[in-house]
């Protein structure tokens, strides 16, 4: 293989000839061969607008003469497409705080630029990854700027995916809401509900998921860039600290600002606690939806069976004619994952140390999967389970009517007491409610059939007024 | 001892003549003996208020006797300041969703009721703990609504907290704006910082987090009252709904509002992981300064010694005149099991099923204590702590002076490479980089000077525009 | 109130005068007021044991005088049985390492002593706190080596705990033995169980938790007791180490030795973790079977209802003859707290540094708690839960012969393709799988006897071994 | 592209002509593009073992004829191998408790087999996915056997690993033993140690770890294989049973055994929260471990600088000549993984539900990442940091010298109230302790300078005999 010498602090090494990525990717791919996991690529993304619009402000300021300038910047606009990606291969639990994805991205942008150039790669007296990709800049000023922005962009679609998933849910509380069935609290027969009132809860769970997230993302558009090592700017014009976050915004259309504050930018994590944080209420939110429709649709003979799952798949290797609720299990997983990613995003993000979080690395490979992942979830429960979503209204009816759960209703009218006695008889002879209650004289059967409607036993306030006891509430004491 | 008899629907048992609890209370005593942590003293508070509006709302519309809602609403009030506090014991790990908390409440404000009205306790058919107490409500709608007022009112005193602990470390960084020190990235010597850098670092993201939980309050005032058993409203008449949650916003004063949807706020708990999730960032904040507050008051020889916490207590029982860091040390616990707390928060809250979540109670315990001691932590962390701390500035600017970290001020004049270099033989030599760099004759004294002041290296844009290399910028090439 | 003076390197403070404890815990209590946890008393009694081994050893190496030392003993030892109690009240969220705890000890220890004697509290000139309770100790010490006992000493009444709770599942395991149900596999039908086959795999869960921490309590019985401040030995006279570990031994009968590596003794506290993780596997055993339990019973139309759990008490405020499964909810409960009190001594863990762990009286707090609670659970669980279960054998049978699932005991017959076809049919018709596949002539009404008896569909190895495609492999092909 | 047909019970669908995966794996990669995570490739090579060991079983037993049976037990071995590893690309993040992986594995193995003997891909009537591959298996006992394979084949080079690392630190405390350094607890300066006992101190806490892994081994060894669906054995014929868990052993040589109760292992996944538990013991090291290392390392002016790591790469993008810890900072995040990765697979698996764990392939995958990834850090850790770690003797001795820690040793000679006095004066006039102590007369220069040897200092024990105190233990009263 052909290859060319680099060198740095540490000595000299062979570098492959025709590599982008330099002898400081080569050094940390070699340090960092620990996990399967790679720097996500809209991280890599990011770090290349962040360089681009470093080398706008450069230019535009007699940093960088014109023909560089103008390399570097074609460079980072096609690393900022995604192209080029296999010279980004670090593993994403790399120590140093972030500096070997900047260097990884410095080096493969500086060859690139000298590329266009018609230069040599490694021609660094010419376009030097430090002196010139990386002007006025320091990995703990573009990493954490650049973990915003990838944020955002992977926060957005989760927004948008949370929102369609409401959509879903909605349409079903719709053509659910005439659906009659028994409601459950702790497993056990409660009181009627509808099941498009059960669809309609998870909705608005949704809702607030999706408008937390949609709400959030304004936090993330603080960025320290500009404040190099510390956050105290050291080494950056000021011209160019403003120029180049005007450029940023430009770039990005993302409505980013400079923090008042960097040095508090450059070391506080605390942002990306948050928005993992919410995303893990969304992913409790989904975990306790996906836990319902699963015992919603067990059976079909030894569980409620009330709903179908649109069947995605064969679900068994053994048993035939099987259909698993595969793809709510799916979500199951992934809401654990992004339950267990904001603990290691917390823990990361509390063991900073003075001006650095060292762990940023972490951070950002656990958000970054977690924000990816939630919508993919959130998208394939939508279109490839909630949509496709059956009712057993037959089921439904039959169960509840032979319920004893009716006699809640019956509360206003007999009183605790009574109402528990007449559960027990119902229970011990095996006769209903109904039967009971008419045997004994407590109500009439005109009585009976004007409180238990559907109507009146789902929607608030819709006690029947007409009755004795309404009448003269002394007679509940 | 003397008793009385009380039944229930599992038999008849004997309970203390003078309980104000009863039977259900002495069951569930008996049931869940499992921890040493009681119920928190802030939910029963916020149920009895809950309680009073009920009561108040069923005795202006005629469900209760003037003189019986009065002694109801009179014995809410007692519970609601804190009186009887001895009568409510339950342990915080019960099961049945709150049904538990909810009944001895419902108990204790029947017996004492009933001893307003010179009646003895246990005379249930004149005052019932359900039918009376606990009239067109469900522990499914008190409970959730009661964790949201108990939240609300602990969460106040913690965003106040934490404005104070922002305030005290913004006078730490003004006192300390003028000490000048080593900046620390990766706990290796990075670039100047002033100490009053540091201190408002800490102080803006406190504010943030302040500012999170300030915000978030009003996300806790969608309370489901009226909702009984699932949200539906069932048993609940519809002017008691309206008017139960008016009374219930004027004696609490706290801008509650009924939800839109009642079954949501029954079933979700969501909003319980988004509080529990901020307070999680806040946690990380304070983990974060702590452990710098540690690092920087380590030695007093044998670690940076930068700044002196105010000593406590004496540090050791066996090493005379040792003090240590009890305060940040206490600080990170608090923190470590405000992160797990919210773990188990989330757990829960991700496993409730259909209509309820059985694991309110836990979701409760969990939330309560956290925002109880961070609030704690954070006063204790200002009095005892922040405000006492005194800067070293010698000790900062000693060592200052000896680090190599000023060549980093000088790369936009030598390049990455060339200061490399310097640095390089600086520490192989044992000699200064100043020394280096004016043997070399890269710069000179006057050059030197101009460059390595404390306001250049610590504020941003102050690079010095007259220089060779910023006046030709192809030099750099 | 009546106050003695005491002093220490901070100053001059007032103590009531008849508190045992002294200025360090005054200093102590007012420091961490952050909690309503307090030092768990398994702690306090086993750090009294500790300080009678010392003073013990210290008597007859002539360290202490033999008046002064019975005096101490005599104090240790109404310490160690719990007397004392309300002297004890520092909160577990301390700063210092443990130090408060110890001093705290040490400080009531010295001052009953001094009362035995029959001099006055404060007169430390005579028996001091430090130099002769402590004699030759170190908090770093003695700290560690309580947390050991203490840990060992809740650790085995939560073996035991498991051990009859296995039993009491055994015993559930041959009551059910003969009750034949389906199976469900991620909540779908799948192929046949008994009931009791259910208890016994729980049963054996269980058998393996109690065995993992049975055989776990070994590793806690190394001991850096004689280590002082960093285990080094520093201070300790050779004699006193090995004859203090020789008293701890005999006092505790705990099997206690001395570690050879005090220094990593010190400072190490993995061993809290791994008792913790087997903890947390018992938890997780746990929560499975209270999750199932609650399926179990669900209804008692709505759900399963397999089995019933014993009520324990009335399950809601507003549904009357309603009862819950508020012990497997409790336990669910108590689960989740355990892997979460998990989470936090991992992280307390991890955060120590160099010669001593800040964070320890975290860690003795979750761990013992989790010890103490899950003991408790467990013994909940059997005497008011599964001891108490009874089987719904008939609805077990009914629901078995409706499902489809018997096909899956003919996949050796038909194979996969076939079979699935049967299933189809026989859903989308409504007609039992026996008429299709008779009327199909796939198999023969005695052969269907033949396969589909219970004992040939729930034990291994039992497939009919006359059968067509039995004799001629081939025709499986 | 040529595809060819295959159905199933959704119908008939095209697959790629040259796939060997089929119809199942197609809709299962549909259906689960949720992560960037695939099924980790050791737990295919276990699958393709334990079908090879069916294989065989079934071949013996004239289940499978000689050719077909031969020809998928080629097939297998070429799995096993690793090879046609690109057709397993399923997404780790799957619903379906495995089925899919599951079948991924018949597929590719049945459509191998077929090319094997010359036939055409897709020819299930002669080698079928189920009907021949599968033969008397299910994905649920399967599954999990191959977990156990796949877990103690990545946890033997674990320990392995971290029994190299024990070396490599022991070396170091061999290398460091005269040394003598302050001792630091709660970051305060506290007695004397030797470098080489804190190097001791983490080769023992790793012994203990790797001794808890190694055997932890033995409890993966109980497998379920046979048990079928839900472990009771349906459709297996015995002697299939005793025959394929035969195969098993020899083929794996791992000692495996088939579990008692394959119901219970089947449904139960404790044992992987136990074997991850321990690992989290390991990680909680190792992050203590690369905590103490950045801080020993710290500087080269601003922290203690006791020691210096060797450089693997350059520390910064904008400070020359900066070299940072970035192999411990790599350590950390993993252990933080790990300790996340313990609480999902803790999550997962108390959530299982009767029969079965759905959630079985999360499990896996946190698991064998965990066991992976832990390795793997061991092993960088070991190599490029702590095997070229240099001591800093002079600076180690010079921080003693100047620290008051010293009057420690002296406590059993003055008291901790005097030894107090001593120090608080010393540090009030800046004088030594030495200069105080002989001012005041407590101490002579003869007596002072045996007690304050580095061996008096560091080893347990070594408190000088010949002293007025010592002689007299009144005096000490």
């Amino acid at each position: 293989m052909s290859t060319r010498q680099e060198h740095d602090l540490l000595g000299t090494r062979e570098v492959p000839a025709d590599a982008y990525y330099g002898l400081h990717t080569l050094r940390a791919a070699e340090n960092f061969r620990v996990s399967r996991h790679q720097v996500h690529p809209e991280l890599i993304k990011a770090l290349a607008t962040v360089k681009e619009a470093a080398a706008r402000a450069n230019l535009d300021l007699g940093y960088l003469p014109r023909e560089k300038g103008e390399a570097i910047i074609a460079a980072c606009q096609e690393v900022a497409r995604g192209e080029l990606a296999g010279q980004f291969f670090l593993d994403a639990f790399q120590g140093g705080a972030g500096t070997s994805t900047n260097m990884n991205v410095n080096e493969v942008i500086a060859n690139r630029a000298l590329e266009i150039l018609g230069l040599p790669r490694g021609d660094y007296t010419t376009i030097h990854p430090n002196d010139h990709v990386n002007l006025h800049q320091s990995t703990n000023d573009v990493y954490p700027t650049a973990m915003r922005i990838a944020a955002i962009r992977l926060l957005l679609p989760l927004a948008e995916e949370l929102a369609r998933l409401q959509e879903a849910l909605q349409e079903k509380e719709a053509a659910f809401a005439g659906i009659l069935k028994i409601g459950r609290t702790e497993f056990q027969d409660a009181v009627p509900v509808t099941l498009g009132q059960e669809f309609g809860a998870y909705a608005q769970a949704v809702a607030r998921d999706r408008w937390r997230l949609y709400k959030v993302e304004e936090r993330l558009r603080q960025v320290n860039l500009g404040g190099t090592a510390t956050g105290t700017g050291l080494n950056a014009p000021l011209k160019y600290i403003y120029l180049v976050n005007d450029y940023l915004r430009r770039l990005t259309g993302l409505g980013l600002a400079r923090a008042e504050n960097m040095i508090d930018g450059t070391q506080n994590m605390d942002v990306f606690v948050e928005v993992s944080g919410l995303m893990k209420a969304a992913a409790v939110t989904m975990h306790k939806i996906a836990g319902d429709l699963r015992f919603l649709s067990a059976g079909p003979r030894g569980g409620p069976a009330e709903i179908n799952l649109p069947p995605r798949q064969a679900g068994s290797s053994i048993m035939p004619g099987k259909v698993n609720p595969v793809i709510p299990e799916m979500v199951n997983q992934v809401a654990m994952q992004v339950m267990a990613n904001d603990m290691v995003i917390a823990m990361a993000a509390s063991q900073g140390h003075l001006e650095l979080n060292a762990f940023a690395p972490l951070i950002a490979h656990a958000l970054l999967e977690s924000l990816e992942m939630l919508a993919a979830a959130a998208r394939i429960f939508r279109t490839e389970c909630i949509s496709g979503i059956t009712a057993n209204a037959g089921r439904c009816r039959e169960v509840l009517e032979q319920s004893p759960v009716l006699v809640t209703a019956l509360l206003p009218y007999l009183g605790y007491e009574k109402a528990t006695e007449v559960v027990l008889e119902a229970e011990a002879s095996d006769r209903s409610i109904r039967e009971i209650l008419l045997e004994k004289g407590f109500l009439t059967q005109d009585e009976l059939e004007s409180i238990l409607t559907p109507a009146a036993m789902t929607k608030p306030g819709t006690l029947k007024p007409v009755n004795r006891r309404q009448q003269d509430p002394e007679a509940r004491n």
